[in-house]
């Protein structure tokens, strides 16, 4: 199969795409010779400094492995397993992850219908019940995703509504950030300015999507609430040994900035997919496309017409809503070449 | 500091060292646009195919982050958690995972009291104590290390004695395997011959150790035993999206020998060390150096003059025991200064 | 507090209620001495064959503490942590245990919301997805509660047809029947006939809240399903050492219909007092009272007064819906009395 | 059988005894009508008093089931999954509960060899490693069983010892005092005197094996230390509805200082059985009987007649030793009738 063959598969999942050669550059610079284990190594110590830069002089990072392994560590080091996480149904915690959250922290997911994967201080409040009773599990902790696995973005200003609501009920914020950077591209802003200046408390921030090998951080926000974060992730399996690896990925996009062009990329080749979906008769799109996300409604037939030649996965099946991802690799002729063969499946 | 500089803490651990350049070569090769990501790419598919080559035709091969992940999902799988583990004192899931077995499997470890690092069918059968007694654990699983934490290799016909007794006992038996080359290399044996062979159901297959940025499998060498595995995995939050990287990363030391060649130089360097050792008066072997270990005994003074110098652990801090790790990456002239060192720490 | 003053108190739950006097009798008659602990004593086995003769040859029946106790053993026993359990968003499990199913079986409980507290073969297939996906908890177990936590009975043709749905998608079905006496009553069938003839593969046995001092069993009806249930039981913390005290008490309600009388007596007067209501302007059934439960709707100034003198729950605040409960301690009179009382606040 | 009859099995242990009339008639004291259930009622209020009088102002006790439960809620509370238990190996806790302490909690229990059953500071201290060190278990709890699994007795200097060591180390100290009356007894002591004034930090306190039919408490001697705990003993299962008759219970042991009576009768019955077999050639005490468990050393041909006509464990095969229980019921006639067994059966 031919690099070029290879982009019929392009719209199924942003890691479906490869590596950022940046990416490659830093793992191979990073290999000069011994360098110590498990996190005691310079990259890491960069990447955490680097990190407080970004997200404030309190925040503490911790590289892990992948994305449901930073959600289930974070979540159990500031819960008790009698406690509970509310999230949004469509939460990759509730519904792509094998019940990892429930078996590691041994607690409770309480899951919320949404309109758009979006939780809002009134829905979240509707929630917190049962405080204080022995018979309940105790809400501890509010999960939400940035952007939503609907491809809808949180405004700062609604996050930072649901973090008060959370934080006026005694609960924490947790953010799953698999595509942080990408929302912080769509609305034009620091990373900071929609996790740590909206009271975010915790962040899985995720690099493997946004054109990493692999390579995801815990971030704590929040002064001191990371503390036995270590222990939890070892036992967690979640501590690279070589972990100069890990570190040394997520520099490359930060250091200079490349992770608003690589979000930027997939981000724009979104809206440009999206652009042309609205110039065809009979395809809508399910939710915005404010990321790198495009959720599309369509006829049966023309769908199973376009999976003969593409790649992708159906969401709802009973809708007809099927889901297209871009990537830091996907291009504009991905996308117009996808765009005329929707155009071909409709007749 | 230079590449130079960081020899002096080569000794320290085996995953100090980098990552091998056919390594680095194969993570680039697959590199090569669009893949199916969790595993449903060619890379994952030739190594399935080619750890069948190497354990058998039965042989189902996962690959997964690391060691911890590795054991703790592979045990979780074979066992229920009334059930427990009877492994040797001194491995590895006993004292250096945190409490990851106990915690993902909820079962118990029952550990045993060695003077080798060596599990033994007498040692074993004493602790397969109250079956079917409902106040007790139900042991289900020996798992021994090969090589050992403490550099010794089990002959492959103590594999298959402890196999035996544990089969006939209704148990099953895990190899962590984090150095299994090395191992196989001391023997000069095929893989299959200290696994499969022997009666070996299930193993941990490490390749970081040798010479990999980080990829490890899990492989079910008893028809049926992994049926679940790929849930589990999931669970346990072992599964790799970018999955091609890790199983490229794997085939590297796989399809053409290298393996051996990085295994069979670690394990070379070791016995040179040990040689050198044994010309130098009040330094003594704590363990025969069988792999890529060298554990020594020194006068508490020496190891404190050494440790100004270079880095490496101390394992048994009242018998003053010590840990040297030899890897691909160490060299002859490594070895040399650091006996050279050793000699002048004892003045 | 005399006797007489106890009865405020009444409807709040059938668990407030005391200890048969039969039961009482049972537990002096079992102490006579000396008796094996944990099981092995004449009254479980008695038990034992008592409940295989009301449940069918296959039943195997193991006495619990407590009804949660009792659901997260039986639970535990016949699913696997990456498995899910389907049951209505009421169920007690769901709501009422703490998080103690997802603590103690690892998995994921995937709750159905209801129009009255009764799964359905349409909303159980709603959620039997992903199977086979290892991204995706995989549905194994569909819990009912019989009468459910709504005070609704399930036709044992209703039970049924869950039972075949959840086995045709290759699922178990667990009935919780911490009040099972009180549905079998109001349906005029034997114990089997809403069980063991439906299909129900596993059953929670509840005595407690029908006048025993606490005393429930889990009842594997499908042979060889519980075969491992005494390791899960002792790991749960549910093996009673005196059990015989615990067996005597469901003898008692068994051996001689007991508890026909018992759980006739608290749905008729359940009965009675819906009656009652029906004659109230104001005051609505919320649901059918088909068992031992009354469901009402009233203006909250009136749950207030009523509050001034008795004790019950409010069972949905914003809906104005609260719980009346009936046991086989209620009276005629005491009920008469509530309704006096509900007139009374109505003015 | 006859109560007569089952005096053969009175050895094999004290829960094999009934229970103590004044037991049965405080639950049929507490069966007056309705009273709040889940320990909202006057008994399990004045149960907190008493012992609080009992074991001191800050002392907060809370029901359970059974020791198990008692045991493994009590440890959940005070740790987190990543922390470690040590104990003596021969802990029920270690030995006796199937593994219910690392399900429940998650965490690891570091088993200490002892020539007696009871930990010593030196023993626990050296067990105290890798503090800080994230691939390790964090020791965080010691937990003694008062008196000990094999009928030794603490005295409040070796408790208060234990407890110096373990508070400075910062750890806490767990009480397994499934018999702990047996051991106030014993020392001629009031309960805090081996608990409280020692440094104890929660204690499981058994009533069954003294009398009751089902009643155990968690007691936290250290304040706050078991502010949530009621969370934990929910989501373990061992919350009893109709907690009444479980308090009811352990009052009627308390309030009139029935237990003095009831274990220092047991603990009688031991010291007569011991003073008997010394007078035995061939037959030597194991341990000394300082509480209510006599452990003998015989030759193999001898236990064997013994068990033909009487019902009891034998503890170490190898070794030959047996364990012989005494309990609230046994009878001086009963000893006097072993004696002469163990007499006849060495002929």
């Amino acid at each position: 199969m031919s690099a070029q063959d290879t982009r019929i598969i392009a719209f199924a999942s942003d890691n479906y795409a490869g590596v950022h050669p940046a990416a490659l550059e830093a793992i191979a610079e990073a290999n000069v010779g011994f360098a110590p284990a498990y996190g005691d190594d310079p990259w890491t110590v960069r990447l955490r400094w680097r990190l407080r830069a970004l997200f404030g002089e309190s925040a503490e990072a911790f590289p892990v492995f992948n994305g449901t392994g930073g959600n289930v560590t974070a979540l159990a080091t500031i819960m008790l397993p009698f406690e509970a996480v509310i999230c949004p149904e469509t939460a990759h915690i509730n519904v792509d992850e094998c019940g990892a959250p429930e078996r590691f922290t041994g607690g409770k997911l309480i899951d919320v219908k949404t309109a758009d994967g979006k939780l809002t201080p009134e829905l979240l409040l509707r929630h917190v019940v049962g405080i204080g009773d022995q018979h309940h599990v105790q809400a501890r902790i509010v999960s939400i995703t940035q952007p939503t696995e609907l491809g809808t973005v949180y405004a700062p200003a609604e996050i930072a509504a649901v973090a008060d609501a959370a934080h006026e009920s005694g609960l924490l914020l947790h953010v799953d950030g698999a595509r942080l950077f990408n929302a912080a591209v769509a609305l034009g802003t620091e990373l900071r300015g929609v996790t740590t200046d909206c009271g975010v408390d915790v962040l899985t921030l995720g690099g493997t999507k946004n054109g990493l090998l692999g390579a995801e951080a815990v971030v704590f926000l929040r002064p001191g609430l990371g503390e036995r974060y270590e222990f939890v992730r070892k036992q967690g399996a979640q501590l690279a040994s070589k972990m100069r690896f890990v570190s040394a990925q997520l520099l490359s996009l930060l250091e200079d900035g490349l992770w608003r062009e690589t979000a930027g990329h997939a981000n724009g080749m979104a809206r440009r997919l999206a652009a042309g979906i609205e110039t065809i008769p009979g395809v809508e799109l399910a939710y915005p496309a404010q990321a790198n996300a495009v959720f599309a409604t369509l006829a049966k037939p023309v769908t199973e017409r376009l999976l003969e030649h593409y790649r992708f996965y159906t969401w709802d099946e009973d809708a007809g809503v099927v889901r297209w991802m871009c990537s830091w690799q996907t291009s504009a002729a991905d996308v117009d070449a996808f765009l005329d063969a929707i155009r071909a499946a409709k007749e």
